[in-house]
């Protein structure tokens, strides 16, 4: 069966079929509106994410479904000490599709190996969140036209942002995209995803001016700094103001720089900037809502042919024995360290690199 | 656009024509069931209030219509400190029509500033509820067949509830309606609620005693009478019991008298007089229905001729500086002391009295 | 009107044609996929059980009705101290149907006395849980074929078990069923159940070991044992491992035993039975799907035969006076001492024991 937790699921074949539904779409909605008709999404929220969760309900309206689920941990059996899989089992036998948010890194793929129904992932923890990168790519489509040759500037938490990482990684697949990586000291793109720029002959420039490359730049991402990321509160306060993006710093970006942010907004983007019609944040969630009808129809077309239940797991390593045991997985937020029953599984690459297949974090 | 954030924004025709439309969905239900078909209503409450939610739910299905949105605070974006305006213009992305309800007051008409579908007040603060007063006016209208030449009784609490005031100020549309203001000294109606009953050339009468004028009255409308309104704690226990309706108060009352009350009731009408057939406070929510069917309607055709972004307010004044800045609202539940980018706008009347925009509270 | 509040509500007949339903319903799902179009069920959750909730909801929407609701007591109206039956009084104006899980034991009895439409009993507090043993018994059915001359293991906390409270009852309707009661001493069935068992000339047998009466088991139930129940956590810790079923101890059981559970599971089956495919306790959770889809489509239509507002209280006795006043319940956990203006209700049987009608505790 096909499920989507990762944007590195779809191949970028896929991807162009996707986008071309969506933007389809968005021009026929009529021709969508009763073709889900008897179908059910669940949007199982085991963390609370209104925007995300009202995209999708919306989608699954849009072409003619019914939508049940949870939107809060504390109303769901999770509360009561159930383990992932056990709720999607049983989810299984009410909806044809599920999409879930986690607060924990890896659950979509404890889910996906015991679902009797496609999964998409609609955020675990801070791994992936692949619906908002269809998002931003028909965004940038729809403005640019294309992804070949472009100049991306990504502003503000690069270290943390999964947006920013999963944006960065989809680009990669197509040809000659610069990236202009715009951060504080403490908050620079990890290096692995800067890895896997160099891997794709891509270029990258890294700075910590917010102007300095404007007028290069066809795409803007920016991203929120926040204060619980900085050690120093003194450093926080001197630089949170530099990656605010206000009207006056526009002046010198490109006609058809395509601002973007995935929301909510706190400070990130000046109100100033929200007439600008350069400005494309709003639009990313009309879009993430159409990309989302693509995604939905997509996966309950292909689960016609193959519904068996399971997940290939890529790469998969044998277990990591230690004093006669598996290894468990380090990471604290790992899905594995909150269902203790779950297999811990590994991965390995090329370079005998060992992940969990679960949160990715390297062992 | 259109949007109904106050019982003023519909004319005394309108009042007539959605009244019309209540009563016609009342009786040919079949008639209306799938009109809205492929439509969806938000419905955004920031602050619980399942009575309201459910009816505004009921009424988009009954027409055949979707519905998105959450019930509870903690679940929304709002609580990760994101703007009302921010959410509204996502929410747009996703609905036709919004129903909102905010515990800030005047928070639904920064929604419409910038609303790309029509807005409805389902409650804000201590501002507005103007489709209750829709229901009251439907049931009114029902059980007594006309707004003239009434005698209105109203009981409890009239210094803060806001559906005492919108009834009254509703009321004075019509011909030689009277008011029987029964209520303690402490929750007595405001003065300019009583000047708007006056300039209307209407007659109104201040008492304490609820069965001194039982006897005129063709309605009464019962609020209750809260223990947190008292700075004196004794004159609360000894009047609560005062403003309790019975079914032996009621004796003395006519044949057709509509008893009515805003549910959820605590005490304020005791379950004795449930029975009687001039209770109509049940029968108040299934108007409420009907009423809500009829504006969701109304709206939804409106839109289809004016779409335009935006909100017109009415007697604009120009900002109010004070040491060369603009003047705030000094209303701590105004949503302009919320939501900090928030434009202070200001209205003045013929006196030249300055109100702020949002929450109509004087400067 | 009809309502099911209890299993009892309906006879062995209906029973049966509920469960004839259910089993046409999994098979022809397209011939009930729009039956219900139109029409609103209510899920009232005053305590939140995410699993029941979208059970109901799954249920209504591949009936094609829509769904209102809560699911969660604190975005209710009953957190504002309204009574249960003012809240079914205005949700019968909104719903076709209500389907209630309350904390409090007998309140959709006082909820179906005041309500207009039919009210199922989604679970009232350790009371009942009727819909539960709908979902067991078409289980039972679909695997072993019958109910007659069957071996039913009960197994874990057989004291507090509602649902295993229920079973039992049930059961008993039909010929031959013999009981294996396996518990620890704290936890053994209460007197009153096995009395109902004996006067169906049934047989039961009373053990704490989970192995010895395995080969004989046609149906396993498990429940899970919770260290709050006793008394001595020494004796807890001592035990709790004893009533874990694991895949060893399955190896003496027949090859077509049925193994239940009401999910949510902690522990109380290891993980490793659930490929066993004895193991039945997912496809519970689908049945009860299917038989609530039954249970709304009967209870809807008979109430187009009988719409009248009430419910027939069975050998209702004269209220107990003490002191002048009627005498209150002493279960705490009754509806009757929640809201405090509920008319106290007695029921007496042959042996004049008076019970509470509500939650039916011995006075």
């Amino acid at each position: 069966m096909r499920h989507l937790l990762d944007i590195d699921d779809l191949s970028t074949e896929e991807l162009s079929e996707l986008l071309a539904t969506g933007a389809d779409i968005s021009k026929n909605k009529e021709k969508y509106m009763d073709i889900c008709h008897g179908k059910k999404l669940a949007t199982l929220f085991f963390e609370p994410s209104t925007r995300t969760r009202l995209s999708f309900t919306a989608a699954m309206m849009e072409l003619g479904g019914n939508v049940i689920g949870f939107s809060d941990p504390k109303s769901s059996s999770a509360s009561k000490g159930e383990c992932v899989s056990d709720t999607i089992r049983v989810v299984s036998n009410y909806a044809d599709i599920i999409a879930m948010r986690h607060p924990n890194d890896g659950a979509p793929l404890s889910a996906a190996m015991h679902s009797g129904v496609p999964i998409i992932n609609a955020g675990d923890g801070e791994h992936k969140h692949p619906t908002q990168t269809l998002a931003d790519l028909m965004t940038i489509q729809n403005h640019l036209g294309k992804f070949d040759n472009l100049t991306i500037g990504m502003c503000g938490d690069l270290k943390y942002g999964r947006t920013v990482h999963s944006l960065i990684v989809a680009l990669t697949r197509y040809k000659n995209v610069k990236f202009i990586l715009i951060s504080p000291e403490e908050l620079k793109l990890p290096r692995h995803i800067k890895d896997i720029i160099t891997e794709h002959d891509m270029q990258y420039i890294e700075t910590s001016d917010m102007n300095k490359y404007m007028q290069e730049l066809d795409v803007l991402y920016m991203t929120r700094v926040q204060q619980e990321r900085f050690v120093d509160i003194q450093e926080y306060l001197r630089l949170k103001d530099s990656y605010i993006l206000r009207a006056d710093k526009l002046k010198a970006a490109k006609k058809r720089i395509c601002i973007m942010l995935p929301l909510p907004r706190l400070n990130e983007i000046s109100k100033y900037v929200d007439d600008d019609p350069r400005a494309c944040y709003f639009e990313q969630t009309l879009n993430g809502k159409y990309m989302r009808m693509a995604l939905i129809l997509k996966l309950l077309d292909e689960y016609k042919k193959d519904s068996s239940v399971g997940r290939e797991i890529k790469n998969q390593a044998e277990p990591i024995m230690s004093f006669s045991k598996p290894l468990k997985c380090r990471n604290p937020h790992c899905i594995t360290n909150k269902d203790d029953d779950l297999k811990q599984l590994f991965v390995s690459d090329d370079n005998k690199v060992y992940r969990c297949a679960y949160c990715e974090q390297e062992i």
